[in-house]
């Protein structure tokens, strides 16, 4: 990594943080100024815009999703392990906060806001069904799901597990999310083998 | 409905419209005297302060949901048909993009943001929570549902569902949303069957 690079990835750690706080929405030159004592027009240089910044950050958060998530389950056998792995390891990184949760508070900021960061958010989540989706059809190759249930379900069907998670661990700080969660995940699991 | 009370609840409604496109957070008496043509000083007469104002839209869009919602359910014959009824509903607000929508943006903009909104939206929350679990346990006395599982659960699924649909609906505008949530909602419901 270049002297370059590194301020770069300095700086963009440093505004997800700031995105984790305030939203995607809130995050922009100037508030990224305040927070890391970077002059504005230094920031303007890296980054040119609020939307370049605010699609960097995203960008980062897709990659430590896909590191922390994507990556060990598709390292795991696939069919069931392999989907146990991703819920084990979507569980941990919805109850850290980590970056990866940024895509759940931008995805009500701009769902009705025109524009890159939206077509962004739209286009990651159609990469993030077809993870999913892909997962399913392996397992249902292979015998141990049902090949008859369309794999876009799965997709859906978990995504929506995940969401009802983070509302009710980080809104609610309800002791019984991850409970409730894995009942729903056992149930989802049961109804896909074959 | 006297004239004062009318005036305040056509802010209101402006004001829960202005939440809708801006989230409850973007929402200030600066951006409601912008967008409503009242000044500053007429609208600080009403509300008195921000946080005021974001209360008062949250019950508003409370009020929404609970007439659209949950009323017709407990209007319905106990058990299934409440279950089915509640979910029709519900279904039928997330698609037209309705004020209690407010509440998925809102939960997200305000789960690190401690005070008076966040301590709303988890006691609203809560409230939604225990209203759910009744009509499950109401189901599960008749024996239409079974009596071994938490009503908590039945809850904390269905609002998965609802959150999953929201997002694939305003986000992705996936053609799919409903057909997907319809599913998962049928799924759902047999693994209650008693």
């Amino acid at each position: 990594m270049s002297k370059g690079d590194a301020t770069r990835q300095a700086v963009i750690d440093q505004a997800v943080e700031i995105a984790g706080r305030l939203g995607v929405a809130g995050l922009t030159i100037g508030t990224l100024a305040s927070a890391s004592g970077m002059s504005k027009s230094g920031l303007y240089a890296h980054f040119r815009s609020k939307e370049a910044l605010q699609l960097a950050v995203l960008g980062s958060a897709r990659e430590n999703f896909v590191a922390q998530v994507i990556r060990p389950a598709l390292a795991a056998p696939r069919g069931e392990e392999r989907v146990r792995t991703l819920f084990e390891r979507w569980l941990v990184t919805s109850s850290s906060g980590a970056a990866g949760c940024l895509f759940v508070s931008a995805a009500t900021e701009f769902d009705d806001q025109p524009g890159p960061v939206r077509d962004l958010l739209v286009r990651d989540h159609w990469d993030l069904v077809d993870s999913l989706a892909q997962m399913y059809r392996s397992g249902a190759k292979d015998g141990t799901f049902r090949d008859d249930l369309a794999p876009e379900q799965f997709a859906h069907d978990l995504h929506g597990l995940m969401l009802a998670h983070f509302h009710a661990h980080r809104l609610l700080r309800d002791p019984a999310a991850e409970a409730h969660t894995r009942y729903a995940f056992e149930r989802l699991l049961q109804s896909l083998l074959s």
